[in-house]
């Protein structure tokens, strides 16, 4: 798997909110093997560490021909970047393009023990 | 009936929240036999099981030819869906194309016992 | 006036909401004698009895040569709509188009006593 | 000045928010005697009285030539207005258009002491 | 630095907010020395003193050939400000253009110890 | 009917373009006794007249309560404005509201005779 | 089949351009069995006759359940309305929802031999 | 009136095109003493000379508090650039905001004699 | 090579306009080896032969891990598909996503020696 | 000065069109010292040398600095271009933000000797 980075947060005194919104996701119906297009959306308030937006872009390269479900790729993503970088709170929206005439999105939130946000 | 499918949750432990947007549901007017256009929107948080994306398009398309008011059938689709997947909570929003210049939008609602969303 | 007709809820032990939005209506100023145009958007959560869709139609079309103020036909609509269906909760909210370079919006709600909604 | 005018409001009884979009209000820079433009609107729930839209229209004129700062007219004009209407509340938002690549907003609000809204 | 420069607040007595948008700030990448863009919004309620908008506009033109990172840009002119003015209540938000085919949005807020707002 | 006014071309010797757009065009159907609406444009290059503003709204509001089809007003409109002012050329563009679920555009154009455009 | 019913062109010294826009068009994909939406408009520049609006309507609802290729059901339409009104010029505009990610469109012209517009 | 000023078109050998977009012109209606608000737009070829940008906004200036009507202010526009600029080609569009609900357009050209555009 | 295929076009005899937009194509960069994005259009006028939709889709998906340029990608879809149908007009517009903050638009056009469209 | 540079044109047999967006382009005003911001946009048809993408970017920051007029910067950059790549037809068209509320659009063109499109 790609190396997904990581940089001190310059101002982990205050809680602040990042977004990181990426139009150019794609990866692979397990059913079809036809590719799914989606847009997917972090935001999340750091703790100690940022995420580094260039390994960011490698980690989704490695879902472009992997075979793996709406819900579970949504997930995953959450699980390695809150594992990675410990958030205060974490959110990932990934909205997918139309397959059979019907368009989803899936949501899925962290908020980390110790924090009342 | 078509057969409505599940498949079991596979991030059973966290709440999150799934949206499936149908721009082309159609079904007929009870009183006057002309067809209906609405975008229906389905957004649930999964208990054990999430619906099934192709059975969806199939069971709308029952509604195709099918005589039912507005009212009706978002409840309809409400109670299919829980009474399927018994999720944690789930809302359905139809919203209906123009018919004597008045367009009309209904949202129903349901929440588990055991939830506190 | 024209008899605004109801139907019974088809779902009367879950709290739903309804929208109709009527992009069409039109009156006349009572001090110019000019028409007016406003989109008039009811809200509400029925009770027992829901607003038929056409005689609403046929209700509006009452205000088309009579001269009222945008404050009074609003409350007024809301008004005949309480009356007629006793909804646990309504909205009426009434934009109308430009007049003097000025664009205005008037908004009146309804909650029936025992609703906590 | 011009004379604001009001008229009595035609529902007493009912707490509804009026809406007065003004979107070709202008006044003049007190710095580089340059006209500034805004699009101002009022938001409020009367009491006894409502604002009357034709002497609002004058009201604004008398700014077109007045040299005056942003901050400054939207709380002059919200005072203006409560002193006239006395309402439940109201609020004033004042959109101005780009200057030095910047533009700005603006949004004063006022309580009555007997409301709870 | 470009002397960031204030005015009293004309309207100490009400707590009212005042935004400012810039769609044409632009820095340097510390990595790659490109240039970045960004539309950044400053959100306040001011206590005793304003921001002066034309020493904001030259405020900005600072950051023009400045290496600096996303995070650290926001959190910097919340600092500044925040000095400069003592606001009861500050946010800003900085909306970058995509780079690596990713959009990303910072934002930071800061309230007064004495306010409640 | 209303007396459409016209005022002298201030330029005739130049062939300039004036458009009139009402986007609060409303006439009855003769078949089902309900209100049309639609935005009435009017396209022209005057000789020696130019329609007057006000009086062309008043000649509009003939249509308000009179049984007429599509088709039919476009051209009539077309008709009395060319007999009027005699323009070099003109065009109505009459673009209806959905009814039946269909939305009509109707276009029609007169060139005077000794016109070459 | 449906009667697609004509009125007489009220304007028949005229060229005038008529349009009217169906975006609730339904048919079923005779490969697949699953129903096909699109928008459907109708240029023409009438001859002796027009469409009537309601029998067109009644007309579309002949497809709903018809199993039929995209390129085929265009140019059906514009064989059968030809046929039926000897327009002096005709085109059909057919645009397609999305069918595995692909948005289509099919256009098909028609020109009476007496027409040189 | 204010002196519109030019400077040497830098590129007098190629055929280019400028256009300047004034979102903020407003003038005065010589009827009922209103303000009016309009877009004006100048498209044009430049011959030697072009419009100095500083100039034009204090040019526009002078009609904040003139009475003039929307048909002769375009067409003064247009006289005085051209005089000032003998250009090869110039184009004045002035958007008007709605009045009495229409909204109008007056759009006039100029061509040099010398020019085969 | 996926095997593009083709069907008898079924109206021989009239041009008509065919257009299939498919807004998730995506193939390699032949320098950096990521991924590039662009929405696809073919438009044509079909002879003997159209352009068969599914078989389109997975002619698509070959690009997904090809190393290939802008320019290219569009000019040999182009050739395939002129070998393929012998179309008698076509034209691809290929529309890229940003990269390095620059946005690309790429347009080739055939045209059969026989047509005179 | 950055070099720009290309690459050979890899279809030099067919005329097709090739366009590059840059949102992002910014150089200084030589009168005020400040900031101008503009869209860029290249359309050309190659002859036998396309612009290299990367080049094009660095090629643009060297305006980011520099003081020039809006009329100017549009036709050197035609300039370097065309002398670059000797296309078949280039056209260049700036698009500039508001200054002083006015909005400009510059657009050259350059046709080579041999070309008749």
């Amino acid at each position: 798997m790609t190396k997904l980075e990581t940089f001190e947060n310059p101002y982990p005194n205050r809680d602040y909110k990042i977004s990181h919104v990426n139009p150019e996701f794609t990866s692979v119906c397990p059913k079809t093997g036809l590719p799914d297009f989606a847009t997917i959306t972090i935001n999340y308030i750091p703790n100690k560490l940022c995420v580094e937006l260039k390994s960011l872009k490698y980690y989704y390269l490695d879902f472009r021909n992997k075979g793996i479900f709406f819900e579970a790729s949504t997930n995953e993503i959450l699980d390695d970047l809150v594992k990675l970088t410990d958030p205060k709170w974490m959110e990932i929206v990934a909205e997918w393009n139309t397959r059979g005439g019907i368009h989803s999105v899936i949501k899925a939130e962290h908020k980390s023990e110790s924090w009342n946000g």
